[in-house]
């Protein structure tokens, strides 16, 4: 490891801006569905170019120093300021367009975005520009999979210091090697997006969808974020089309290198994998429950029952969040049970957000092996995930993401009842934002926005999202008082 | 330590039935207040006669091996099984007076009495015999500072054995020591207690309380218990009373181990204590806020607010759960405050329950070190707690304690949800029990009563309860499948 007490800030600037030039072709890409529905080019073309401005200066007059190598600091600081910058400049397109009117709602909604939480300030969505909705989406896919992850995918020069960073922007404990080398491993989990999306559009076209909608829609759902281009997300689609949803936000939810196995026909690996089996059998079995429930309370038909459940537990689960019924007036055992779910969050390696399976796994099998270790003080008694043991500094660490965890939904769920909301809304929005839901429970629903909120409650869950992209530690390790002491 | 592969059967039934033999005498005690008031004396004295005569003779036929000592695991089957047969016994006077008509009831009423939760089943409880109502915040007081502890205090024979019993009875990290014999510490412990007890009785009496009620409060409020002897709690007493029960009701939320450096003169002891601090300030800071809130909110005046908040706030934090005021109708931010202190607790080694203050101290401090720790991995960087660096297997402990208390809460919401109760409700009543605090949140608000619940229900409650009274650790390995095999 590098000397850690200088930040090496060209190696900084020279990501930043780098990333500024591919956020900046991102917006591009979105012209050709301006031109295709007759909109104006203008919003889109000057946001980019803006973005491009800015970034490519700063990349060419930045020297980079070969020899010296990405340190601890420099990673965390990287992740976290590539974040903010490029939802900044993400608000452009917003702005520029006009479809949103002040910055800190166009923010809001950017980093939202981002963070693939898919929690919305517009009331209604269906009159923004088709290619503005475009950016909303496409906003999706970059933070789904990670622009740290793609940076390190194309950006040969980062070497070894390219694995800090996606450490500091992957979910999950740590991120499998399927490469030796960390720039192949990045590659390979964007290769696997690309191909889970183009198959998704694909799949969604050839029914009723239009490839503009089926285009945003996959963005959304492979990224688990969530915002559709419906006022009424996908309650109005037929059937097939929320069952094609469900299906990748599934795949969305699971670990991406256990799809590299899957890929390779190695399926052993992923069913044999615990956190998979974990992950599979808490949708089978919270959807069925719930869809009897449904079944027997609401009156609905049995497919009915089963679609509707199906579909809010896996969307909920992987923390994605697109909404076909309202389940906010289900009966209240059958609501709090998907209230229970944004507590837990997808799988490790995947693009959903939240705590993550895995996490719950080690700390239950910790817990209940507390006991035996109180009866046997002697013994030394490891956690075992998938047949090997789980070394104490893990488990220590797991705990600590867990306690902060719980620790950041107090504190912001006090802040939000400090700020006027009601109990429910305060619960609900934290876990929404904080688990990068979207839709929570209280005034923030299915069927609800956060547009009501102040601009000082919008700006608080703009910096829970962040958190709970980045896993909490990036964020507060560079906003915490050692980071910049001496 | 003992073999601790083997049970000792005869150690494990000679204090257990001793300690039935304890609580008989204890139900005698009672007589006198049936005599004064003119009640019929057969309820107590049957009762206090059937608890004897199971206990006298299987304590004098219980042979002990004096050269075999008590093993970790006959500790936590000790602790466990007395606070279950206590129970089981201390049903007889609600049960024989007629004063409750079912065993669910009896049980509930009874354990949440003993484990100074102080929910009550009773919709009308001033209808109650006197005698019988003595009994019900007797078994507060015996639960309070713990019928374990009053064991090691008087049974000379349990030797080194008693501290393992203490451990698992008593609240906190590990008992502080206050003589290097533990009998000696468990007396000083009752002495203190005692001796506050008797003051505060005295306090009361001088006030409107007649010396029944003076009684019956002050046992509830050094166990941080909240059994009144009236319907409407404190609520109908003059302030004068009301500002001596929160003195108490502080008192019996601080550790006794201060209190014992306190009345030998030694306050820096106490007031350098960082838990003792933290105590105080939370104490001060909250309920400055919530009176400022009740008195612009409410238009109360400035003493009546600042006393319904100072009395709410030490009530919910100390885990006692006396009433002043409907705290569920104040403004949703002040009622939320209050809630949040219910995940808090009193101070280790007070008699208060809930998580306690010293564990989300060494929670919060591990937490900013973690981030200390992310930036300097090679450091080794300790928690400080007075002064002095923490184990990391105190840590540790503390750690797991915490999840094992969130996933408790989590099962029991979701386990209250199942049964059909609401969102608050179901929340409420588990944390309520869970914390030994007795008001929670929705229908088991600060006016409302447990006497809905269904018989299921009821004992679910009892056995969260039990749980939280004894700090998870021992009935959990208890009922571990580990516990029995060899």
């Amino acid at each position: 490891m590098p000397n850690s007490k200088i930040i090496n800030i060209p190696i900084v600037l020279k990501v930043l801006s780098f990333l500024l030039i591919v956020e900046g072709l991102f917006m591009l890409s979105g012209i050709g569905f301006a031109i295709y529905f007759g909109e104006s080019i203008m919003p889109l073309l000057i946001s980019s170019l803006i973005t491009i401005f800015v970034g490519l200066p700063t990349y060419l007059l930045t020297k980079k120093n070969d020899k010296k190598n990405i340190g601890k600091r420099d990673g965390y600081l990287i992740v976290a300021t590539t974040w903010v910058i490029i939802s900044i400049f993400g608000t452009l397109p917003f702005l520029i367009s006009g479809s949103i009117s002040n910055y800190t709602d166009a923010f809001f909604e950017t980093i939202s975005g981002f963070t693939t939480t898919g929690a919305t300030i517009l009331n209604d969505i269906e009159v923004v520009p088709k290619n503005i909705l475009y950016w909303r989406a496409m906003t999706h896919w970059i933070g789904g999979m990670g622009i740290i992850v793609l940076t390190v995918a194309i950006l040969p020069f980062l070497g070894i210091g390219g694995l800090q960073l996606m450490i500091a922007e992957m979910p999950g404990i740590t991120p499998d090697k399927l490469h030796p080398r960390i720039t192949e491993t990045a590659k390979r989990f964007w290769a696997i997006y690309v191909i889970f999306t183009v198959s998704e559009v694909l799949l969604l076209w050839i029914g009723e969808m239009n490839f503009f909608d089926s285009v945003c829609h996959s963005f959304a759902t492979m990224a688990t974020g969530g915002f559709s281009t419906k006022n009424d997300s996908i309650a109005g689609f037929m059937p097939y089309t929320q069952y094609i949803i469900v299906l990748f936000m599934f795949f969305a939810g699971t670990n991406f290198t256990l799809h590299y196995f899957a890929l390779h026909r190695k399926f052993d690996k992923m069913i044999s994998n615990q956190e998979f089996q974990i992950y599979f059998w808490i949708i089978v079995i919270v959807s069925i429950f719930i869809a009897i429930g449904l079944f027997l309370a609401e009156g609905l038909g049995a497919e009915n029952s089963f679609r509707d459940s199906l579909f809010t537990v896996v969307s909920i689960l992987t923390t994605t969040g697109f909404v076909t019924t309202d389940y906010s007036i289900w009966p209240s055992t059958l609501w709090m049970l998907i209230f229970a779910l944004m507590f837990i969050g997808g799988s490790a390696g995947s693009t959903g957000g939240g705590v993550k399976i895995i996490r719950h796994l080690l700390l239950i099998k910790n817990s209940f092996l507390e006991m035996k270790r109180s009866i046997h003080p002697q013994a030394i008694i490891p956690v075992k995930y998938n047949g090997k043991s789980v070394s104490q500094q893990i488990i220590f660490n797991v705990m600590a993401f867990f306690l902060i965890y719980i620790l950041v939904f107090s504190f912001g769920t006090i802040t939000l009842s400090m700020l006027g909301y009601n109990f429910n809304t305060s619960i609900g929005a934290t876990i929404a934002a904080l688990g990068n839901i979207g839709p929570g429970i209280g005034d923030v629903g299915p069927v609800d926005n956060y547009s009501f909120f102040s601009p000082f409650a919008k700006w608080f869950l703009s910096f829970l999202m962040l958190l709970g992209r980045l896993e909490l530690f990036t964020i507060l390790i560079v906003i915490s008082p050692a980071f910049w002491r001496r």
